[in-house]
């Protein structure tokens, strides 16, 4: 399997596809817009970080899931473990990472590093590079690639609790065809802007019983209060309901199917 | 006025805060949650951007704002325009920016330097900074701040249509208490997790006939599908129409009013 992931090497991305994919030949692209380009290819396969259950959708692969012709076809959680490095902790001024990272590790840099610069990267990686070269530096990334890369592990596990990624396997055709799926992802388009709207994109959801598992809001990028809605649920396109489903929504909203998974 | 702001000088929030307050004496935070922090004091002001058009909120405001005692009192639509600048085009390898920066100009991006490397930072002003160092690297920041550091401006308006950034004034206490306000901003913590949560939270405000004009979900942080909803809608809390609404929707979430506006 030709898989691509985030890179460079030795992110987390990289890790995940190494770890999920054991066989597969790994890919870097340098960001998700050309992740989802190598994707769209046949045959082609992508690994991307699609939800955090501490910060929530990651914006732009909503976006690119909306304009793109892959799909998700399966779904992994992964546990989000971060470590502390630095050539010397007690000169570090600014600690680099991926700004997201920054933020999962809120709380540790608050109580031990409170006064210290912090300063968002392209990459974990990247980080581990800038506190090789500057003392001033330390990085937040993950102890693997630190032990790799001979950079001091200072501290192991900073980041919050219960913080796990979701990533998402993109293909243009479902390379698990066998596979029984259980869950959709969609994103509905209203094509009407009205009060109320949001409520009875949901009411059919109540009717049919389906459990809504994720909601996200975006906006549309027309004005403020124009929004498309992200949801993911029980079911699949196979079952007479969730037909009923989009039938009721249909009259409201563009559907657009994002994954089966 | 003492109002604090996001720095370094030369960023679109401090060319925001000069501009909406020209009188204010403007002090620099280095993040959001030193920002919050100031703002918490008596007698002190921030302002913050909670919202792009293009892209919705800025997620760690949101957390911030659930967990703080300030509130918003006030907003101020903002026009997001961005040049792009760098000593010699030719040979710019690297394009550095602020990563919503850099998301908002993409179309610019894939048009004009489709293989260059995207290279987030922790600020438009130090991306300059960059550029100034390096002839690889192209920056992407306010053209003003180009002109006062001498960084050649190569493009000008390069970021996509209609891209708008809904700043906040926060202070502890109401710096305006003589202005009407129209809006409120809350946030709706369910005391339960169950199916049709959402759908319930929304029905009070068809019952009131309340117009949301802005909903946002993100993650409480606990697990999977685990909600907190933030809502901007017209009205106040004087109103006795939004006084049967709360107390609707008290039965199944707790409220945080986060703004009046």
């Amino acid at each position: 399997m030709n898989l691509w992931t985030l890179g460079p090497a030795g992110t987390f991305s990289h890790e995940a596809a190494v770890n999920l994919f054991p066989t597969a030949k790994i890919h870097f692209a340098q960001n998700f817009e050309s992740l989802f380009d190598a994707a769209e290819k046949s045959g082609n396969t992508g690994l991307i970080p699609i939800e955090n259950s501490l910060h929530g959708a990651v914006d732009e692969v909503l976006d690119l899931l909306l304009r793109s012709e892959v799909k998700i076809w399966k779904t992994y959680d992964v546990a989000v473990r971060h470590a502390f490095g630095a050539k010397n902790p007690k000169k570090v001024k600014r600690i680099a990472s991926h700004h997201q990272a920054l933020s999962q590790c809120r709380d540790f840099l608050r109580k031990h590093y409170p006064h210290v610069e912090l300063f968002p990267v392209s990459s974990t990686s990247y980080a581990i590079e800038l506190a090789l070269e500057d003392e001033t530096v330390g990085a937040i990334a993950m102890k693997k690639t630190m032990l790799e890369r001979k950079l001091p592990v200072i501290n192991e596990d900073i980041q919050r609790d219960h913080n796990t990624t979701r990533f998402g396997l993109l293909a243009r055709k479902n390379p698990f065809p066998k596979e029984k799926k259980e869950h959709m992802s969609v994103a509905l388009i209203p094509t009407e802007d009205r009060a109320g709207l949001l409520h009875d994109l949901l009411t059919p959801f109540k009717i049919y019983d389906v459990n809504l598992s994720r909601i996200e809001s975006r906006p549309t990028g027309e004005k403020f209060g124009s929004y498309c809605f992200f949801l993911d649920f029980a079911g699949t396109k196979e079952s007479a309901r969730i037909q009923k489903l989009f039938e009721e929504i249909g009259k409201v909203a563009t559907i657009k199917i994002l994954g089966e998974w």
